[in-house]
């Protein structure tokens, strides 16, 4: 990949890392924190890449200022990307639930649900807009992970497979829902 | 307020600046990475504030754990404010611009557009949803300075005065007409 592409990556990433650490964080949701973590090792691997790459760049084309200023943007967004998974780390460290928090920061009618898609799944092997699980559910996928790879704002025509894990958003009500009908 | 209320207000505040931060690189646009800069103070003071009422309380109630959660929080919180600055900062200290990184980055068909609304607009002292801005220009508001404090999310109701920031997103072409409208 050529450096912008990895920057878009990072972005992409980092955004969504915040987007599920706050949702975790609101909703008590461990395992949306745990996804939080081992995302950050995506971003700590590509702000390498870029500093290798970038240092790479400037040796064929004598550009420094330009190096530099990738080298900063991948730091930039390691650093939100710390962020998002300290914030996770407070969903994770505590010994108890500290409900004051999720319940004072609760949005009043969103909920976030993970749901792992089994083999039985009816969903597997369906698009999205197959499967018309926002119609049915209210609930819209915001990013699948498959095995080590991440889909982020999949559309009505990315497939779904066996073992996707899939992070929606929703009505309060859409959570049990989406549960149903994807392990139906 | 309370700390819970500090602590959603910097939730909010900190995702805004991400996302503008990335608007500010992706569309080279200084204006919003001052924006950005000029939010980490709100930030910073709500850090202190969270600090200060998270030991005050603990005095009251006695519960140790519960206010070291609020303090990592806010301290949580701040990294990834801190990181969105970093992210201007990159936009902000570029001595030239550097258009490989906005080019290579740009989505492909959004922009982020920032209006100040004129004494004379015909939008001052309208609702959003008066304006009716989105059909006719195709720009979401997704929030508005006056003054020192901040409308984000504003909806439909939201009243717009004179003196107003708006930032909006939509289509490329929407940023010069959102401009033609406001400023008409």
């Amino acid at each position: 990949m050529d450096i912008e592409d990895i920057l878009l990556e990072m972005k992409d990433t980092s955004e969504l890392m915040v987007d599920l650490a706050y949702s975790a964080l609101l909703y008590d949701n461990e395992e949306i924190a745990r996804q939080v973590v081992e995302l950050e090792q995506r971003v700590d691997d590509w702000d390498q890449e870029v500093q290798k790459k970038a240092v790479e760049r400037a040796i064929d084309d004598k550009d420094v200022e330009k190096a530099l200023v990738f080298i900063r943007l991948a730091d930039s967004i390691e650093t939100v990307a710390d962020g998002a998974v300290e914030i996770a780390d407070v969903v994770l460290r505590d010994i108890e639930p500290h409900p004051v928090v999720a319940a004072a920061l609760k949005e009043s009618d969103t909920v976030i649900a993970t749901v792992t898609v089994p083999t039985t799944s009816p969903a597997a092997g369906k698009t999205l807009g197959e499967m018309k699980m926002a119609s049915e559910t209210g609930m819209w996928v915001i990013a699948i992970r498959r095995g080590d790879s991440w889909i982020y704002g999949p559309d009505e025509n990315t497939l779904v497979e066996q073992g996707d894990l899939l992070i929606a958003r929703g009505p309060v009500e859409g959570g049990r829902e989406l549960r149903l009908y994807i392990e139906a």
